[in-house]
């Protein structure tokens, strides 16, 4: 070997390299929008009120299209909260495990949450106060936010959902039998989403907030709370929206032409 | 230079090649739900229906995620086709003309038109026929289609619309100033989306065509038709949806919460 070949892979390894890195700077750019201000979709809300709890998509996927997000199990087992891409599940005893990528979900959304906007709250505030309250602190109640909180939370009201067998309930039924658990000062994340009226049947309406402790001991569908006063809100200001529909089992043969807004409130509150 | 020279060059292009690959292949496998049977939409229709008419992106971006769709231009300028990847303007004087990347859009849905699924027409059939008859032979109304039809056709009736000025007009208002032109015996490519329901308020549910003829003098929105029997109708089974919503201008300031179903049904057709 002498130095002519070493020469010889130097420069072709720099050209090589060079037109690699404009083509992949050009695919980065394409794809960014949907990379970091996108809100990924699992199926959609109406679809799980209507029963349509069988897993379509590995949770590991979910990774691909965020580290942050909520959602459900195969089979409606559990509440789902993803945080700094890790996927917890809050069985219906209340005990939080983490999952395996392989553990499939009906309907789950995620994003990467970058802070863009942030609201300190003035008084404590319950779910009700802080949904109104907050709305009227958006920039736009047009745009997708995800919500991100952390603090100690004087009160805090999770439930969870026992997993279902066939013939699958709708889900007005399914939390019939829901757990619910309140605590006292427990320190955690809120994790959810804002999403606009428009969004009726593909998504929640308004907030859609999980949590989990920093412990991950505890954690669930947030049914009521008490944020207090001086607590940050984060905001992600999420333009982009990104939706995978069920191509086979029940969602296909399911009737979605309903409105399901007030038995969705019902359920979720 | 001599052999060894080469030699090094020939070594170096395989390995980093090789290595390049493999990472491409690897983003190729991660995106391709989206890239290929994936519906990718500008705004929606409910903020086009209340004039929301300023371009807020640039069709040639559109060309990263489809060479198939349909769409307006900004002040609601006419009535877009992309077929091939080719931007055809329908203006209101009836003109068909190709647009520069730079031009914008308000509101456009487009994908990679793959065919999935065909059926052949049995018996002529008119806009109200078809998209009764047709919805029944899809394998779920639940579904996102692509749709393309190529065929001579003995009646095609389109509109287009004329470019709006400040204060806009809503969409139902726009249209009482649209151009319809009738044709007889026309040889094109019908283009166009099926959406379910649940997409209301989103995209047009139901079907929404636009047409353009193969020497892409004639085209526009499609009002009413005559297929022929026997024509080929081609869907693209499209799981995926994507959508960018406008961060700025009118579209953060509007009502989106009511209903305009009825209202769109009157002004598509």
């Amino acid at each position: 070997m002498d130095q002519k070949f070493f020469l010889g892979i130097g420069l072709a390894i720099v050209i090589v390299f060079a037109a690699s890195s404009v083509y992949l700077n050009l695919q980065k750019n394409a794809s960014d929008p949907q990379d970091h201000d996108m809100l990924y979709q699992v199926s959609t809300i109406d679809a799980l009120m209507l029963g349509v709890y069988d897993g379509v998509r590995p949770v590991g996927e979910l990774k691909q299209y965020g580290n942050f997000g909520i959602g459900t199990f195969d089979g409606l087992d559990g509440e789902m909260i993803m945080l700094d891409g890790v996927i917890y599940q809050v069985k219906d005893d209340g005990r939080v495990v983490t999952v395996t990528d392989s553990v499939t979900t009906p309907f789950a959304t995620v994003t990467h949450f970058e802070r863009d906007h942030t609201v300190v709250t003035t008084t404590p505030m319950n779910i009700s106060s802080f949904t109104s309250t907050m709305e009227e602190q958006l920039p736009t109640g047009n745009m997708i936010y995800a919500v991100k909180i952390h603090g100690t939370f004087p009160f805090m009201k999770v439930r969870s959902v026992p997993a279902q067998v066939r013939p699958y309930p709708p889900l007005s039924v399914a939390v019939l039998n829901q757990s619910v658990y309140s605590y006292s000062d427990t320190t955690g994340t809120i994790v959810g989403f804002y999403t606009p009226v428009f969004f009726s049947g593909v998504n929640v309406p308004g907030y859609h907030l999980h949590y989990l402790s920093d412990d991950h001991e505890i954690g669930g569908h947030i049914l009521d709370f008490t944020v207090p006063a001086g607590t940050a809100v984060f905001y992600d200001i999420t333009p982009g929206f990104s939706m995978t529909l069920p191509t086979s089992g029940d969602f296909t043969g399911i009737d979605l032409s309903g409105d399901l807004r007030e038995e969705l409130s019902r359920v979720e509150k």
